[in-house]
């Protein structure tokens, strides 16, 4: 005949009772957001871990709106592994108050890294105009020597420092994503690697299937200019586009032979983009299955990456975290936010 | 010299851009919460998961105002393991309209957690007024043969099924959280092996100790009787209470020979009660250590409860699923929101 | 020269600090749920209140799974002002065990809807197969006087209490949203005064034109069996279906008197459906324009409903309860989430 | 007999549901977080508006991390409707690099406000070693003339250009908040008119007395140095100090009158301190009472502001924008998060 708490149960004794912290937690909560990382869950597969890592940022050192310490911070606060900086050679409105050399930006960053343990990419954006457009070089180790004119020097300079050449947000701004003669051409020289199937807000789906037709990494970077949270909303985790790169070890080397491998996937707002067989690891390291019966399954959703899948004409979500309880499914499902070409869904079988 | 977007850059096209399955997502996600189940993270430890219990629940066949399918489904969804039905069987004001022995609301809730795989563990609370107060017995088999005029023949009624004995809220409703003299008859002749810590939103300082100075198990239960959304806050996962139990395995058996052997720790509004030995377990399965330097390291929670702790006048929080960014922690910290006593403190040490 | 808080600043005075409520908000917040109510927002205009109501509800005493009582509770804690109560008349799979009469569902809520201050309307669900399918009932005086064999003849007892008669979920099971000839006549002899736009988690487009073609009041109810918490996701506010009445007062005569002059806009998963009047003085009275310059201008969204609009190839987001910085918009703009009916959307001009 | 959804009830012809506008809405969330403002409620009182402030802000042009556009976008987006632009004169680590006098971080900023409609007041930060200490001089007209050696003929330049003064941070770092003999003689001569009762995410308890026994204005500023997002945490509103003004309209005009009236209540982490009269009437201006019956009432609170208040030995919690059903409250109670002095809790009836 225990009752559910009246009004006159809430006595101050036990509000004030000291055994209870929650208190202390939120006001700690509150008080120093910059010491605590939002951890990101998304499981490896074949002995590699999945990183999640950034490879096209900017600052005040070129046309950036944040000292590049803050770029660390945002990236390790959001749970990312890795970042690349990648400020403009040729594009730098402050310069007239911000003095300073294309080296300037990842050395400051990265004496802050050095105290975070984050590991940061030195890089430059190579600027022009299309066809060529915006290049960028990371793995480089002065980004001095790529401020030259002729741009296809200033490749060969990044490849001869061990660079490694993004072909960046190839439908801006006129959201054609063409392949140029030109990329053609470093492609099969084996300079350009990899292209920005996402970046920013922005989604190239002309794209798709460059990594399985050009062998080239796909990725999605933020290229972010202003700070991160006031660019993408807030009101879950996954605003941020970054690119999923299957590593051996949390090391900037690891990163780099995976690049080299092409063992990435882009992901942004939900969606991913990468050949059948990573999407294919990626989907089944994420979900498990429990059998219920004859006629019904749990898929517990071990990722931070919700998945959808439709069977004939019915839909199967599988929610970030969460366990659905769905009938035994067999046969093959498409998976609505996976693709490994334009149009061309997974195809998964549990 | 790419620019953050403009407003005239929120073009239709991309809105429209078929590979984006949000939608769908957020759709569904609205349509079916019945079909999903929130998982709560608890590392186990010594080889035992950590399994979410709650033992005391009541339905509209005794006072509680929900039919027994409900409490399957709502524990399901919130991510628990097993719940027992323990409806009064003295107490059952709705009588009148709701006719039905006492295996009733078990039986019903019963074929629902058949066709959902989920633990329910048949029970009913014996309920007298104090010094006595309620006892639930839990793995009954027939809760009528406990509907006798005498609660210490009902007592052992139960337990010649093979029932197991909690005494319920002891603290309720007079807060003085008293073992009565035939309270330690009980424990003394092995019928009472557990007790209440925490019930619906009430805590009892006062029994912190029980665990250790009468070796009955710590609980933390709902008593619920209304739903249990219209009763705890959703703002949070930890709203409603639970019985944390180390098994060997997520099974009913498992959960008996775990509650025989004590191993239990009461949970409830980020608070634990329980032996040093399985907090302190608890804890170091929660912390993962990461050095960063002589001066820092990353400690990576990767529970869901957080943690609080303090060395010095310095406090540290370890929110669940974050990592924080603290100095090397060397010497004892006290753990703010673990007792293994009143007003004992869990030490711990990294 | 003043620094960003180092870790040692972390000092415990201050968490310690005594006029710092926080904590008790935050278990104040888990104590006691039942005792607090989210309001929605939203505006109303000509004089009227925008009302939120539910007049599809069941409980044990048909098919539901949850006492009267939990339904009160429930919808005065979402933030709705009014509900009905609608038990089957002929479909009562419990009856075995819960015995009453087809009024006792409305005399058990009514008691706590009294204590509670909130608008509690008699009803009950006739329910036959197709073409007459279900119809609710509410506003009655004595649901056992419904209880007959003839649905024509129960129809006619209920108006003779003073009735008003819903068809509901035209669309269920069959998806057809057909108006039968039944439906018809009924309309057209003043029977039938509403229909279900939406019901449960069911959209019926086909529908969409029936209020200005049959002079029928649009409505969104839950019709709901389990608990809402446990039948709607969580993660937002607006998972119920809702039918907004537009009344001169919260009382339930003001509403009667709505719903008689069809003053209703249905509501669900942030889309309306109901006349043209209706959903633009609904979105006039929601969004405030402040001119910032000749090129721009800010629009807070006052209301808890986001809308979506179009105009060109651009599309313009008010999201609920935020200020959203917008070219200044002149001509006509499509609103993607306001339906006067199938396939017609509003136009609005700010 | 209408079921719950089965689970083959998720067919995709519902999905595809062409009026349902949600996953555009969520798409474009997720692209534009830069043209979204999350308002702030607080209601006003006597005919004033109250405005949320933060009149100490620093950036790359001392030693912040952001060049000044993000301060007016951050404080934009956040819900405030002024700051003011406060680089530190003598302190600027950054000068090798960044080169400019200093009345830069305004003019920049001044440019992105005037396109955002947003309130941006011209400062400076006077630093000096205690007991002076840092003296913020806002509505100065030229930074340029306050960076001198002497700092009293600094205040006094600021003075001459319409200044006005507000002592900082008075407890840090030492957390005596003393107020020296400078000071004293300072707001005799009427040169200093306000202190920072908060400031970034300390609280100076010693100095809440100051607003009555100094007659000077009680404000919450955030020192910002690093992006906000990346300082406070963001699963809440309340998250950034702010210095609340009750003006007689939304301009920099009516805050200056405002302060020079010491109409301001300083805010954070959920608790208030200023005047009783302003609390008080802020208090009133937030909670509405409908009275339910004899024993009964409904407290609406309509502002983001929680409020808990004590009488006897129950606490009553109001949370911001939601409905407490509570006793007839008669008779004086004690509200724990106002204080009007040190441990000098507001009075407050119904």
């Amino acid at each position: 005949m225990k009752k559910i708490l009246t009004l006159a149960a809430l006595i101050l004794p036990l509000a004030a009772n000291a055994q209870l912290s929650n208190d202390d937690v939120h006001k700690y909560d509150h008080r120093d957001a910059s010491q605590y990382r939002s951890e990101i869950v998304i499981p490896g597969f074949d002995g590699y871990q999945t990183l999640k890592c950034d490879f096209h940022i900017h600052t005040v050192f070129s046309d950036g709106s944040v000292w590049p310490t803050i770029r660390v911070l945002e990236a390790w606060q959001e749970g990312l592994d890795a970042i690349a900086m990648t400020d403009h050679l040729e594009y730098r409105p402050h310069r007239d108050v911000v003095k300073a050399g294309h080296n300037a930006s990842y050395d400051i960053a990265k004496a802050e890294a050095d105290k975070m343990g984050f590991i940061l990419i030195k890089g430059a954006e190579i600027t022009r105009s299309k066809p060529l457009g915006h290049l960028n070089a990371i793995f480089i180790k002065d980004a001095d020597k790529l401020d030259v004119k002729d741009p296809l020097k200033a490749i060969d300079n990044a490849l001869e420092q061990g660079g490694y050449i993004i072909w960046n947000h190839p439908g801006w701004p006129d959201n054609k994503s063409t392949l140029y003669q030109i990329h053609d051409e470093l492609i099969k020289a084996g300079k350009i690697s990899a292209y920005e199937a996402y970046n920013c807000m922005e989604s190239y789906p002309l794209t798709f299937d460059w990594h399985s037709e050009y062998g080239i990494a796909p990725m999605a970077n933020t290229d972010i200019h202003g700070s991160v949270a006031s660019s993408y909303a807030h009101d879950g985790k996954w605003m941020r586009p970054m690119t999923l790169v299957f590593a051996s070890e949390r090391s900037e080397e690891a990163i780099r032979e995976a690049l080299d491998a092409r063992r990435t996937v882009a992901f942004f707002q939900g969606t991913l983009v990468g050949s059948e067989e990573h999407l294919s690891k990626l989907v089944h390291a994420s979900l498990k299955v429990r059998k219920i019966s004859d006629s019904r399954m749990e898929v517990s959703n071990v990722s931070d990456i919700t998945y959808s899948m439709v069977q004939g004409d019915t839909m199967y979500i599988f929610p970030a975290g969460k366990t659905a309880m769905v009938p035994v499914l067999t046969g093959e499902l498409l998976v609505k936010n996976c693709f490994y070409g334009k149009d061309k869904n997974l195809i998964f079988s549990f």
